[in-house]
């Protein structure tokens, strides 16, 4: 049994109203699988770096347990680069400059040893890649979440329609669920898009929390009011991470485990806008998850009698 | 005991992408005290009307045993009255025209039989009009609860500053949050506006729910998803008045209890918004409502074991 995640590994250049970082290692996956890592000790990367990402990074992969055999790495090109500034309220971000490089053909092979996968997180690549990594699994994962953004329903939406028929759970944002269903309402839009294949819908609403939606069933998470938001780079890839790491570890997949995982994935994500880049998940203490956990718990508890 | 009620009354005009109404009955105080009215029989209005309003409109107010005694009637002038435009999103609107009218120079009059005031909901109003109610009672209410928006910011800021000294709760939405305590962040914003009167305040994000901050704890509320949201006029001074009705009914003021009236607020606003006007809130059944209750109960829902 194991735990697959797939997708991005950047360099960013990121600027908020409170600091830059350049340089700094970056992606979907490694905020995935990080996150995933908290509850999952048999987490799978597949992903490709290019000849400047920094290698000593790999070894903090490893020693969070994560099985760096399906990761590619390209000594002749440069890696994915990023670069975005955010806006003071944190919510809205203009991408200044993106560099594709290793990413722009990268074929997602899948180690021998990966093919006892339960679970697959596709983090955010092109919705093709997604598609190819499922078809390449001989079983059918018992779960597949799949996280992806408006880029791809701009550019690519015939594929990005064409994978969402192949997994379980979609994690989008309400814009892109209002993009991908054309419905303002966030009801109708689960709906319909709970029609287009996937079984769950989360919708992501930043500060607001998340929706869950399956099962005629719907789940309001809220999210932690946070004094600072340092950097929301990767909060969304961090939220998916923790979610399927979540699911492995209780191992039944049903409603009420997920809104469990999202409330696990929302604490994780919780601390990764608290520093730069993927720096608050690299050291994360059993004590500090569980007391935020319990942030989360009294948060939300009411008693109506 | 009782509850007053203090507000504005309008004839609206109404926009939105689902229709159009006109002169419908509108302003704070008839939702604030029809919502209340669902929890608690001795709501007692003060306002004005003029000439214009429909006076059938009371006897609907009287069969909700709301007391009328404290409702001037000004013959010779016309009404308060508001137009408006909602965009697609429903979240923003466009003020077409305001007649100020018997509102301008509204004097609160409280009647003396209103004196035994345990409970004191300041809907939407000129601040000074709020601040002149509150010192017109002999004896300070239990409970102050005090509604105002970001025009009163804009125009009568250090009106509006001595008034929340006086006050209890105060309830504002994210963006009027962020504007009177001049923070972005949310935590910090509600940091700030507790040390200038308040002892408990809720920030009203619509569709995002609500969030309470009092006791150095914090409450998150979802908002219900739903299919449509017709009118969102009046749902703020619905959800108050639910909040303070709530309170009045089980009498102690507390952190806890305020969770629930928040619970029972919203449900009454969800109803609000599925119809033009108070329409939907005249003719509420307890099991609707119960229904609702339940529904904000299941949304909620997690255990953390």
């Amino acid at each position: 049994m194991s735990l697959i995640v797939i997708g991005s590994i950047a360099l960013d250049d990121i600027e908020t109203p409170f600091g830059k970082a350049d340089k700094i290692v970056g992606g979907a996956a490694p905020f995935a699988c990080l996150a995933a890592s908290y509850f999952y000790e048999k987490v799978k990367l597949v992903a490709i770096i290019g000849k400047n990402f920094p290698k000593s990074e790999i070894n903090i992969w490893h020693d969070h347990h994560i099985n760096t055999e399906g990761l590619q790495i390209d000594e002749k090109r440069m890696n994915f680069y990023w670069s975005g500034k955010y806006h003071t309220d944190m919510n809205s971000r203009d991408t200044l400059e993106t560099g594709l490089n290793v990413l722009e053909d990268f074929d997602p092979v899948i180690p021998e040893s990966y093919q006892d996968c339960d679970y697959l997180m596709l983090a955010n690549l092109a919705p093709i890649t997604q598609q190819t990594a499922i078809k390449r699994l001989k079983k059918r994962p018992k779960l597949i979440v799949m996280d992806t953004m408006n880029f791809w329903m701009d550019i690519a939406l015939n594929d990005l329609l064409d994978t969402i028929k192949l997994i379980d759970v979609l994690t989008i944002n309400d814009a892109e669920a209002r993009q991908l269903s054309g419905e303002y309402s966030l009801a109708k839009a689960a709906n319909k898009i709970l029609t287009m294949g996937p079984k769950y819908l989360i919708i992501k609403k930043g500060e607001h929390g998340a929706l869950l939606f399956g099962e005629g069933k719907i789940f309001a998470a809220p999210a932690l009011p946070l004094e600072d938001v340092f950097d929301p780079t990767g909060a969304g890839d961090t939220f998916a991470g923790g979610f399927i790491g979540y699911m492995a570890k209780v191992g039944t997949v049903n409603f009420n485990n997920m809104k469990n995982a999202i409330i696990y994935g929302s604490a994780l994500a919780s601390f990764c806008v608290e520093t730069f880049g993927t720096e608050k998940l690299k050291n994360l203490t059993e004590d500090a998850l569980a007391d935020r956990i319990q942030q989360f718990v009294s948060l939300a508890k009411f008693e109506i009698l």
